[in-house]
């Protein structure tokens, strides 16, 4: 397992990150100075996946506060530098109350036990010779440590369960081909990456068992905002009537946020897609609860109707 | 438009492509003086697509006629270049009768012509503001002239009945974002090129009216093989109920094929799709037949059952 302080740590008067814009080719590290200087790394992609950016988030004002940095000001800068994931949200409310480094770090742990128990969770709906399909990244990357979607398939591939992983190569940025593929490989978990639109065919032909992502924000009624093409995903999984699970830690589940048409989609920069030609580049996009087959957090396997069975979930 | 002979054409003793591998960023030619040669520009895709590849087999049996080449060769080795695409056996069979210059140039101002009569008929299938979606390139770099799927947007476009397109980059070759988009910007065609995976998004959010795409091979049930993905748009289109429609000419039917179980699908180079990890690239995928609201020949426009509406279609 790639180490928790690996993906991002606050060190000395930095927080630093391996850089997940140039991994899988290089493994280099950023180190930012200020809050400002994460909210750019959140922005710019070194560091991505909800959980993960909730993390750089409380450690950012951790460091803001031993700068002695405004932190009204640097809290609404981190909060500004995404807008789909809620987790950003949800770690600077944390730390308002304590900015202190000890709680960072606590956040940290925290969401990597969390990762653990519900991968646990999320493996007992994989049966044995599970053929499963991600799309881009869930892992120890996305999350600061062992990873949601990707989690779940290592415990899964842990207890024998798991037989063979799909990986969405995810575009525009290939978050698949780039970092599940790194992170599975690594764990000698058999996997091949296939273009987004080759999925479909491979449920038609039956090489698919179950569709598992990770998530952005989940509203209280469980429609689900991920990665652009996870919908896709859904509504393909439905027509061939394989389930599609979402895995994902409590962090990421936003109760004031009664459905998914709240969810802001972020835009991003269409020179993702095509530096030539005009291009429509959304960053995710939303999945309605009645095509998700069960929702895993670190409290259990949630199934609809969602707005029951997510009520009760906080975050530890 | 596209001059056909830009895109290819018989010149003196070679076989002349405009290589479209490299578009947009260069505009360069590829010259063949062999029939060995252009079945080595078929399987690289310096050509691609159904009619063209079949284009450049007739001039590659023209080319090697005059040569003095063994013609059983040459057949067998053009034949074997790619195994979806019937128009490719078309044109080779149709050249068996009559090897020369003539024949084959005339086989290439035939399918510029079917083309145009296709397009035709496609276009009264759209009303006033369409926003189409389309797949991989169907334009006149893939026809030899015009296009399939690409020549209804423009001849919808003509008639004032086309508002939009959205240009599916298609990965892993990118004839989307490379190719189509260069077609449609040179006609002035309003345009976005989008990941292949934000289609669905668009569709959920009432953004396109119809789908249409091209095709490699139709079955005589009116199964479609073509480019990767396109089995996943009609499945997402059937779930929004947008109409799918397949615009090609009669000489990708193939009536001797009973079913899509019948037709090859070539799996091409992983590294298409990653270098660095393991992948699974397969080239096209299969729509049933009862997932295309239309097939469009330049014989007119065929509905379900198509067994029947294609049966009287054959190559003028």
């Amino acid at each position: 397992m790639l180490e928790p302080e690996r993906i991002l740590r606050l060190e000395g008067d930095a927080v630093v990150f391996l850089d997940q814009r140039r991994l899988p080719l290089e493994e280099v590290e950023v180190r930012c100075h200020s809050s400002a200087e994460v909210a750019d790394a959140i922005r710019s992609m070194v560091v991505r996946g909800a959980p993960a950016i909730g993390v750089a988030a409380a450690y950012a004002v951790a460091l803001a506060a031993e700068r002695g940095e405004d932190l009204e000001s640097a809290d609404r800068v981190l909060r500004e530098s995404r807008p789909t994931a809620v987790n950003l949200a949800w770690a600077l409310d944390e730390m308002r109350g304590d900015p202190s480094r000890d709680h960072a770090q606590r956040i940290h742990r925290d969401e990597v036990q969390r990762c653990r128990r519900m991968a646990s969770h999320a493996a007992e709906l994989l049966a044995p010779g599970t053929r499963a399909l991600t799309h881009c990244n869930a892992g120890g990357l996305a999350t600061g440590g062992y990873g949601s979607a990707v989690g779940a398939l290592l415990t899964a591939y842990e207890r024998g369960l798991l037989e063979h992983v799909w990986v969405d190569e995810t575009r525009p940025l290939l978050q698949g081909a780039r970092l599940t593929a790194w992170e599975l490989e690594a764990a000698s978990v058999p996997h091949a990456v296939i273009a987004d639109s080759a999925a479909a065919s491979l449920m038609a032909r039956g090489q698919v068992d179950c569709v598992i992502t990770g998530a952005d924000r989940i509203a209280a009624n469980g429609d689900t905002a991920n990665k652009i093409g996870t919908y896709s995903l859904a509504v393909l999984a439905d027509h061939h009537e394989v389930p599609f699970y979402v895995v994902a830690p409590s962090t990421t589940v936003d109760l004031g946020t009664a459905t998914g048409s709240g969810i802001p989609i972020e835009e991003r920069d269409p020179a993702e897609i095509t530096e030539r030609f005009t291009a429509h580049n959304p960053a995710f996009d939303m999945t309605p609860a009645e095509l998700i087959s069960a929702i895993v957090t670190e409290a259990g396997v949630h199934r609809s109707p969602y707005e029951r069975s997510l009520a009760g979930t906080v975050a530890a």
